[in-house]
């Protein structure tokens, strides 16, 4: 349990920003091992980041010698690992939808949009900026209109996603609404999830989190 | 617990696949309701589905009077209420790595094939028949490079993804090799994935589960 957790992290990455906001919640040290994702072509493609991860993508996360990959099993191994300020609710429904509201973002929308898609679209299609940015805010609007359906008058929605404590699906929320910013997303359209990102934001372990707190985040961008 | 199981499905869907194999696991009988994606514009579209699942995805599952959605946490919910024949392995760091190879694909291969994506593609950009075959092609190319490189070798991979034992791994990894298949993706680059895929077809859990034992399949495919 104390062996020594190492976070491979980009600062604009969402993918590791859902697992640093998992790590502060229940405030674990980890140490961050920045790969950039843009320079010299790409630090991910390098062959000894590869061997950690043949995806080829941020984040792992290292917890002694055991290499964990993918954010969301990651957040699942930091609850069962450390139960203290659970990631997850405490039934078996209120999981499930803490899980689908998660999914909703890690599985429907963040993948269309990361950079390997992108950079697909741009090289191999060139698809010019402009309908890239389109087709980055074009999923996300459709993912936020079905996200905030679901959050908005729910019964279990609360403070939160799910209830009155932050969980697995704030942790994914979160970074996508930093992305959405990011491609100006009209944010007034979906009321409910700026009013939780309001609450989310407000918590140490969120504001750590943020990409212009961390230690790769270039010194114009942190201003 | 002995409340109604409802699973609105379409026999092509992978995802809806996934949970088929779930529930077939774990013994537990079900209603199947089609949903059909194509007919008439797509009955996932149609505003009494749309109430129930404002994502207009397949599949949800009914237990009861609670829907769930997105089939990764529905997996969870099947094996958190009826943990007999568990789809997740003992220890923590076995269930990461579970979960992160369903991830690879339920993340980031699946949703940049799917349906909505493919129609996105024809609709609003034009792109031809050929195009979009080459980009489902393209990314399931790349995840299972990743995947088999995972797989290949490691000192868990049993029978199945993890041990001995199909998990939730195998339940996303078969319907994506159906998926490959039905793209003329070339499995021979993929032995382990090949290897595995055989032995979850040879139990009747995953047999049952296949598309074309659905009772929307459209007959010629059942053939």
């Amino acid at each position: 349990m104390n062996e020594q957790l190492r976070l491979y992290s980009y600062w604009r990455s969402s993918a590791a920003y859902r697992v640093r906001i998992g790590l502060n919640l229940k405030g674990l040290r980890y140490e961050t091992v920045p790969v950039h994702l843009v320079r010299d072509g790409g630090e991910q493609h390098a062959p000894e980041y590869r061997e950690k991860n043949p995806q080829e993508l941020v984040p792992i996360l290292q917890h002694g010698n055991r290499t964990m990959r993918q954010s969301m099993a990651i957040l699942e191994y930091l609850d069962e690992t450390w139960p203290d300020t659970p990631l997850l609710p405490a039934t078996a429904r209120e999981r499930a939808r803490a899980r689908s509201l998660a999914q909703a973002i890690a599985c429907d929308v963040h993948p269309l949009n990361n950079l390997r898609v992108l950079q697909f679209l741009e090289h191999s299609w060139g698809v010019p900026q402009a309908e890239r940015d389109e087709w980055v805010r074009h999923w996300i609007v459709e993912g936020f209109q079905a996200v905030e359906a679901m959050l908005a008058g729910h019964v279990s929605t609360g403070e939160f996603c799910e209830g009155d404590l932050p969980t697995i699906a704030d942790c994914c929320l979160v970074p996508q609404i930093y992305n959405a910013r990011r491609f100006s997303v009209d944010m007034t359209q979906f009321p409910t999830i700026a009013r939780i990102e309001a609450a989310c934001l407000a918590l140490p372990a969120f504001d750590a989190a943020r990409p212009e707190r961390q230690p790769d985040c270039p010194q114009a961008a942190a201003g």
